[in-house]
């Protein structure tokens, strides 16, 4: 009999008592970008800390940043010489609104059809949950883990982690661990288990394109003025050669290129320009020629769009012609890129092709680091193994195109080799509407991260 | 003595009570586009039409259209043999809100530096009133006006008039005239009165580009769909020529090329380079190769961006993957361009340029047919007659860049001369932030209005 199996047993039967604890934390509206927020953050911070120490963890609690705080659980009872596994997770969600096409509440969680519909079900909310549960399963049974668990969850991922580096840098003793787990990614689908080896970076930044001192009125002025809005999609438009690859200097200078080998494991789980279109509605796949789709979406780095504002964007015509217009813009990373370096690339691009009709300028609102994690080392092989049976299958390994930048943090300042376990799928909508978490997921996940605890312990 | 000096006698001395009771009307946020403003709409007109009652027309109400009802008042007292002059102008205004950038509130008007800040102060509250006080000022004095006077004052003229050429066609014999005096429209300088004689018309449309068909993570599927605001941000890239000429195909087909007569007409009256960076606040003017500023800015077409809006445009990062992405554009039309067929010819042309990757839209919001008003008919030597009274010398011709979509009604229904007699400012910041109109303008309008009523009777 596994050590595991009690803890297995009781998941199983607590399923449906879990699913309903995670509502209410998911019922919590802790939008960690909106300050009318704050309070919700730390009601979503607390909750959880009290969750901990219902489920028999010796001692959690909420502890400050410089922003939103962190939480922090720790049960250290299978002694000093045994193994220690650092979970990590996020209790802060994307902004949510109805209006933005949502189909229930996200903030009332609702299951339709095997799934549970709510903002922060997938990211992270739900991914962060499974693990404790997963020991609360070992403390509820035999009383004890195969190994000491320090669970830290953190409220500023979905604003960049800019006060994590810090706290992790003033508690490197607190959080010591030889292994750290990040469940914050997705499988492309349920049936085949995957391991996320690599991760992309992120650069983001706010492009701002000045004109006139004020709105002029269109009929006076426009002809003799450049438009701002106009000067800004002409600039938006020199970022990308005629094959979609970017057209900032320097750009792919530090990319490391994708080995042979990386390519053949990556083809063996490429995105079906099919599944492509019928997941996301496009009419048809775009990107960078000379790679599969699922290169560009994770082993390349992009230049998005993520929004767009200028003059009168309300109900009917207003013909103004606008002082001002305003791009949110984002890089995503590939290793060996760094942030602040694209940042400064763009930023001078942009300087040099800004007519001289318009001022122009680039903030850089955050950023994070692309990581890479080998595949070969033990502990990865502990999460393999703790997937298969699981599963029941072989989990594969691929890239993530999200950041998480916190993994080259948790490497660097810890010198911990970082595990990326995600339960999420591609298809759950973190950061759209109707964003949803498989039921079944979250049950193969707890029963997962209950066989990794003992994995990671032999 | 001329038939005016009593009525010019009484406007001086009353200019200041004139002055507050325009501020009545302009404290009424009577805005058109927007229909949480419905009931001040209805109380600007009713207000209106209490004052011209109040001053002695003969007639004033409120009269219903499809939409924001026009205000009619009359004073036939001159007689069935007499002159009839119909005056138009609007009581609707551009929206404002402080955020906006105003100095003070926008709907509490504030006398600085001799000129009243207020949102339709010059456009077009401040010049429809100046009408009513030149008609106050003959009835209240010698008790009769030299010609017959109707006014007639929308309030759709900021949403493109929609309701009035159906008004005019159901009451033609009412608003019967012998000419149609507009006063919508602003000079550059006020020591140069001028007189409009060609106004441009305009075609409104909305682009919509729809890529996914809801938000995706841009971590997830950055590089593989096609980002609708970097395609809608690469449409727009492809609208004008690199000498700044617009690149729709057939754009220019009906174009009336500028007599040498024009050309040299317009250039005594310049738009110079230092004065529009010194009014709008622009590091240097732009514009389409070939002409001069005054040209481009009144008597060749545009394509203006006045609106953009995709994904999220808050506070902070969110590293969202647009589903869709807007813009507002507008050309300013010249004759004889059709703005129906300017809007066939753009919606054609997206169409053509939209890649495969996404789908796009354009809709038609609203239009105004161009105009041009013949300079050498006895109505506008009236005009001329009655400026070169109220300000001491002769008024110049010029062209508007702005739209009066009305003043083709009026001639195509009424078979009415139309002039138009504006007693704007340039520089008056309409449809903007600080709106204004100058003291010594609303003043010396006045004058000019009262002496035009007897020059049109001679």
């Amino acid at each position: 009999m596994a050590v595991a199996d009690q803890a297995r047993e009781y998941a199983r039967q607590h399923a449906a008592e879990f699913q309903e604890q995670l509502y209410t934390l998911l019922r919590i509206p802790s939008v960690s970008t909106d300050p009318q927020h704050k309070q919700d953050m730390l009601r979503a911070a607390e909750w959880l800390a009290a969750e901990m120490r219902r489920v028999g963890l010796d001692k959690a609690e909420v502890l400050p940043t410089g922003g939103h705080p962190v939480v922090y659980g720790e049960w250290l009872g299978a002694g000093e010489n045994a193994t220690t596994v650092l979970i990590y997770g996020h209790y802060d969600v994307q902004p949510a609104e109805m209006a933005d096409g949502w189909s229930s509440d996200p903030f009332e969680p609702e299951e339709r059809d095997g799934f549970i519909y709510a903002r922060g079900s997938s990211d992270d909310k739900g991914q962060a949950f499974i693990h404790i549960k997963a020991l609360e399963s070992y403390l509820q049974t035999t009383g004890k883990a195969p190994v000491n668990v320090k669970l830290l969850i953190e409220g500023e991922e979905e604003i960049g982690s800019e006060n994590l580096t810090n706290f992790i840098q003033a508690n490197t003793e607190r959080l010591k661990a030889d292994v750290c787990v990040i469940s914050d990614s997705g499988m492309p689908a349920i049936d085949q288990p995957s391991i996320v080896y690599a991760l992309r970076g992120l650069s983001y930044m706010e492009i701002h394109v000045r004109g006139s001192k004020q709105d002029l009125h269109s009929g006076g002025y426009g002809g003799i003025v450049h438009n701002p809005a106009l000067a800004l999609a002409q600039i938006i438009s020199k970022f990308h050669n005629p094959d979609n690859s970017i057209a900032v200097p320097g750009f792919y200078d530090d990319v490391l290129p994708l080995s042979d080998e990386e390519r053949a494991e990556l083809l063996k789980n490429d995105i079906r320009e099919t599944t492509l279109r019928e997941i996301t509605g496009v009419t048809q796949s775009w990107g960078e020629e000379g790679y599969t789709l699922r290169e560009r979406q994770s082993a390349r780095p992009t230049l998005e769009v993520n929004g767009l504002y200028s003059g009168f964007t309300g109900e009917g015509a207003k013909t103004v012609l606008p002082a001002k217009a305003m791009a949110k813009i984002s890089c995503r990373l590939v290793a060996n890129q760094k942030p602040e370096r694209i940042y400064e690339l763009v930023r001078d691009y942009v300087a040099q092709i800004t007519p001289p009709t318009v001022t122009s300028e680039v903030r850089l609102l955050n950023q994070g680091d692309p990581a890479i994690v080998d595949i070969h080392a033990p502990e990865m092989q502990a999460a393999v193994a703790a997937y298969e049976r699981g599963w029941g299958i072989k989990p594969i390994f691929m890239r993530e195109g999200g950041s998480i930048p916190v993994v080259a943090d948790f490497r660097r300042e810890l010198g911990v080799p970082v595990l990326l376990m995600g339960f999420g799928l591609s298809a759950d909508g973190a950061h759209g509407p109707d964003e949803h978490f498989s039921v079944e997921m979250f049950r193969r996940g707890i029963q997962t991260a209950i066989c990794f605890l003992e994995e990671a312990g032999r």
